[in-house]
Parts: structure tokens; C-alpha cells; sequence
């Protein structure tokens, strides 16, 4: 196992992290799901972070990072990439400390997000084709203005942020023995990786990417971070790169990386839905979507992470449908 | 102004509710709706009760009720009639009481009541015509079984625990002005009308029923309970009759009902969806459907409970696809 990085937060980090963001995030429900825990034949928890103020977990880490800010770095206004929530949470933190924001976001970001967005009294850049072109734009951007750049995901108080969602869970499901987590860039999986290790070491962290935003995945497989293509995908909030730094932080506390298929997701999405009454986007579903097609088979309690909730009337319309003329 | 009945809850009653009920019932969020405030010119906040463990609010009438009764009432097992949301609440608070229960439900109760009822390990009695051949089924099958027939609204202890909404509306939003309540039989407005009246008698307390579910409206135009269809509707959980003893209650306490089309119906759950991120059934968004037609314009700060959540996808889909052609 490689030691994780110098700068990975520790336990009392995250713990602190906990007290900072408590004003602007909800200790969210953790539910037994009555048809995934029949389909594994273990209890399954959903850890419904769907239902954030901005719905979804992003506005953990945002709100940990922005809090973090001096007087000084919040003057000339932040800037951020995002492949759509992250923004938003940065959106609401940035709000809640009195400055501005500029969000660069690839074109595959959802219309609900960047409404929100805008709701919140950010600025979009538009346009990039992917995450990563968003996040070289951002990143010129920031340094051109003096500005303080949020990463979405390779910064400590970030992951810091991101990871008292396994502080919660221990509390809720203190007989967990799987956690199951998407993954985008990783700092997700890595900060629930991290507490897991280090309190509960006999949960297996298992990262769940779809075969179309696969590039934690196969930097797993290569040993290093590869370049991977992004093709359109129902998980729009996993899409983009992740780099080496959190590539060696997750690689030292998770057990398993699975991909899925766009049509598991799908599945997830109407299972969530018709089943558990609740409406999460794509890249919230991943994990179950690992439980429903098998590609994962918790022997204990499993928690699933169910990331986010936001989702366009466009691409949920057509999924319910299919379920409903089957 | 009508006097209340003398078993109608006080005060006291929803405070005792509260702490009762506490196990089993969470504290929702109350989010204030950009896309509602800009609408209306004041800021409108939504009372998230389809986020219940059940999706719907019922389960604070139904847990006082059902932690109320001795051992010997809960043996036999419970009964109960409801248009879905109340028998699912029952469910889940008869399973913590460790009792059974018969639920008999009218053919209008959506299917993921039906099976959420079922997963919770009740009974169903199904096929009645309306929500009143139900209730009338009911009561005869529990006197049959000396069993306890849980109303849905005519009882002070189930109205008590509605009313803990109230208590939690005026903590979360001190300015409150308005409360929008959907109504069904009339229990949740009973209960919030009463404690509005006696802690916050400024708040306007506003009622909103579907041109098709109309039986409160009409008790109030009347001055008195008279019958009235209930052909299909969208708000399937606001179908059924009220009686004398809760039209009294409710005619005490409330300002002003007021009716919507069931296309005002239609629009709220797709502006809920796209615009707050919220999936809402049909009874749970006529109140937003009453501030979005105009047919309530409040001048300060509003208060709408979204009622419930439990939608199908056959329901939902058409509405959802119908928005996204527009």
C-alpha cells in the first residue's frame, strides 16, 4: 500500500470540518432500502445526500474550503470548474461568505444545475467540452484575477469537507460493513476512505464510475493516472479527470473500484424512483446500480452513498416511461 | 366564529405530540422557493413533508395516535382506511408498536402506496370505489374484530401530531404570514390552524383543496358537510368526505379556502421538479399550485407545506415529458 500523501486531512480535521459546515449542511436521512436489501440479501442503507440544500454532497466540501477563506482571499471573488454540483455548492458557500463567484462548466452540466446556479448569484463561463477544458479555463482564469480556484476535488479541506459524510454514517449504521461510493475525480471516496481506515477499518470502501467516466477506474487498473475519453453519459457528474494526488490518496484507502453500465444506471434511477420514492440524477444511482446488476455483492450491512439528486425533467421523463410501459 | 369542539387538541396536546413522536418522524427542512418568491413577490418557503420517512406528514398523526393506545388496544391489531398516505403511516407506526394492521384503500391509491404499505408487513383490503365505501368497510371490519379504527382525521390525537408542523414552521420561519395547507378530510389544517391561533394569530391560514377533491371547500360555502363527488384527480390523497366535528374545527381556525384546476396541479408538480428539485405528488402541490395560478397572493413572507411525495412514474413521466416539449 502507498502511504497516502503529506497533505491528506486527518480525523481531526474532518471533525472539525463537521463543526464548520454545520450551518449550511444537513445531517442527511440514512434509509433502509425494503428492495436492495432484498436484492442482496443484506440490509442496504441509502445515505440520502440527494436531499442537501443544493442536493448533493458537494456542498460539504465547498463549505469547509470556502469557511477556510481569509478576509483577503474572499475580496476579489472565487473561481471554480465544476461538472455541475460543485459549482453549486460553491455557489451557496460562496453566498453565505459575502463574495462572488465565477463557475466554468463543460456543456454536459445539467439545466437544472446551472439554474441553480445562477439562482444563487454565481457567474457561468459556458461552453467547454469537457470538464477538464472547464477546469484549464477556470484555472487560467484564477490566476489572471488574483483570485482563489475551489477544486472540485484534489484539495485537502475538500476532501476534509466531503468526508464527514462516513462520520455520519458510523453513527447512523454502526453495524456497516460496505460502503459504496461514486466516483468522479475522487475526493468522495477518498475522504470517506480515509475516516473509514482510520475508525472503522473493517469496512470495505468500494468507488463505483460508470464505463463512460471511468478515469478513477483506470488509473486503479494502469497503477497511474491514464487519459481516458468521455463520452455522453447518464452520470454527467462523474464525467472528467482525476489527478495523481488523489489517485494515491484513493488508492491507499479503498478496496475496489467497479464500473457500471449506462443501462444500470438507468435501472437505478427507476429502481431509486419506484421503489425507495427517491428521484436521484445519474451519477447519484451509480451505486446502486453496482448492488442491482450484481457487480457488487455486499455479505453484511451496506451503506450506499446516493450523491445527488438533480436531475433534468428531460432525461427523467423518458427513463420513467420506459419503466412504466415494461 | 364557530366554537371549537371541546375534544379538539390544545396546545399542551401538540407539544406532547412532539416529543412523542420524535422516534419515528423527522424534522423536514423548510427551503425558501427563488422560483416561488420571484412569483409571488414575497418570500415563499417550502415545508418539505414529502421527506418524511414515509413521504408523506401523516405519520406524525398516526404515530401519536398509535403510542397513545394501551397494549391491550394494540392487540387485536390496528385498522385503518385511508386514500394511501395514512395507511402507510400507520404501517410503519404499527410495525414499531409490534401490532398488525388491515388497511382498506379505495382503487384510487397509487401503486407505490400500495406496495410501501406491503413492504412494511401490513394487510390490504382493496377495491372499494371511493375513499368512503373504505372507511365505511373499515369501521364495520374493526368493530367485527374489536380491533382500534385509526381515522385518518377525526381524532384529536391524530390531529395533535399534525399539528407538530406548526411548531416547526414557527421556529424555522419567525415571520411567517401565510401558511398554505392542502386538505383532505381537514386533520393537518385543524391541527395547524389551532396552534397558529393560539401562539401566532397574525399567520393567515389558508386551505386548498382540487376543483375534484372539493369537500371541505363545499362544507365551507355551505355551512355544513354535504356530498360531493370525487371524480379522478391528480391530488389522489385529498380524495374522500369531511364530517361535522372536523368542519367545525377547521371553520374556527381557517382564514380563507380556496380551490385549483387540476392543470394548476399539473404545473406545480413540474415547476417543484425543474425549478426547486422536488418531487411532489399531487395533493402535496396544491398549495404551490394555488400561488403559482394566483388564486392565493400572500403579501408577506408564505409558508407552503408540500404535503407528500409518493408519485408514480406512470403519473409522473406524462407531466414531466409534457413540460419538456413546451
Amino acid at each position: 500500500m502507498i502511504p497516502t500523501s503529506d497533505d491528506s486531512p486527518t480525523l481531526a480535521d474532518v471533525r472539525s470540518a463537521r463543526v464548520r459546515i454545520a450551518d449550511l449542511v444537513r445531517r442527511t436521512p440514512v434509509e433502509r432500502s425494503a428492495v436492495l436489501s432484498g436484492k442482496v440479501g443484506a440490509d442496504v442503507h441509502l445515505k440520502l445526500e440527494c436531499w442537501q440544500p443544493t442536493r448533493s454532497f458537494k456542498v460539504r466540501g465547498a463549505t469547509n474550503f470556502v469557511t477556510s477563506l481569509s478576509a483577503a482571499q474572499l475580496a476579489p471573488g472565487l473561481v471554480t470548474a465544476s461538472a455541475g454540483n460543485h459549482g453549486l455548492a460553491v455557489a451557496l458557500a460562496a453566498r453565505a461568505a459575502g463574495t462572488s463567484l465565477t463557475v466554468f462548466l463543460p456543456s454536459s452540466a445539467p439545466r437544472v444545475k446551472r439554474e441553480r446556479i445562477r439562482q444563487l448569484g454565481a457567474r457561468i463561463e459556458d461552453g467547454f467540452a469537457t470538464y477538464d477544458d472547464a477546469e484549464t479555463g477556470a484555472m487560467a482564469f484564477a490566476e489572471a484575477q488574483h483570485a482563489v480556484f475551489v477544486h472540485a476535488f484534489a484539495d485537502p479541506r475538500v476532501i476534509a469537507g466531503q468526508a464527514t459524510v462516513a462520520l455520519e454514517v458510523l453513527e447512523d449504521v454502526p453495524d456497516v460493513r460496505s460502503i459504496i461510493v461514486p466516483v468522479g475525480g475522487g475526493g468522495l471516496i477518498s475522504g470517506i476512505g480515509r475516516v473509514m481506515k482510520a475508525v472503522a477499518p473493517a469496512v470495505r470502501v468500494i468507488g463505483v464510475q460508470s464505463t463512460m467516466t471511468r478515469a478513477m477506474h483506470a488509473a486503479f487498473a494502469a497503477g497511474r493516472v491514464v487519459d481516458v475519453p468521455v463520452p455522453p453519459t447518464l452520470a454527467d457528474g462523474l464525467a472528467g479527470r482525476t489527478d495523481d494526488a488523489t489517485f494515491q490518496r484513493a488508492r491507499s484507502v479503498v478496496d475496489e473500484m467497479v464500473l457500471v453500465e449506462e443501462s444500470d444506471i438507468a435501472e437505478a434511477i427507476r429502481t431509486l424512483f419506484a421503489h425507495d420514492v427517491v428521484t436521484a440524477e445519474g451519477s447519484g444511482a451509480v451505486g446502486v446500480a453496482a448492488l442491482l446488476s450484481g457487480r457488487v455483492r455486499p455479505t453484511g450491512t451496506a451503506v450506499v452513498v446516493v450523491t445527488g439528486g438533480n436531475i433534468d425533467a428531460t432525461v427523467l421523463a423518458p427513463l420513467l416511461a420506459a419503466s412504466t410501459a415494461s
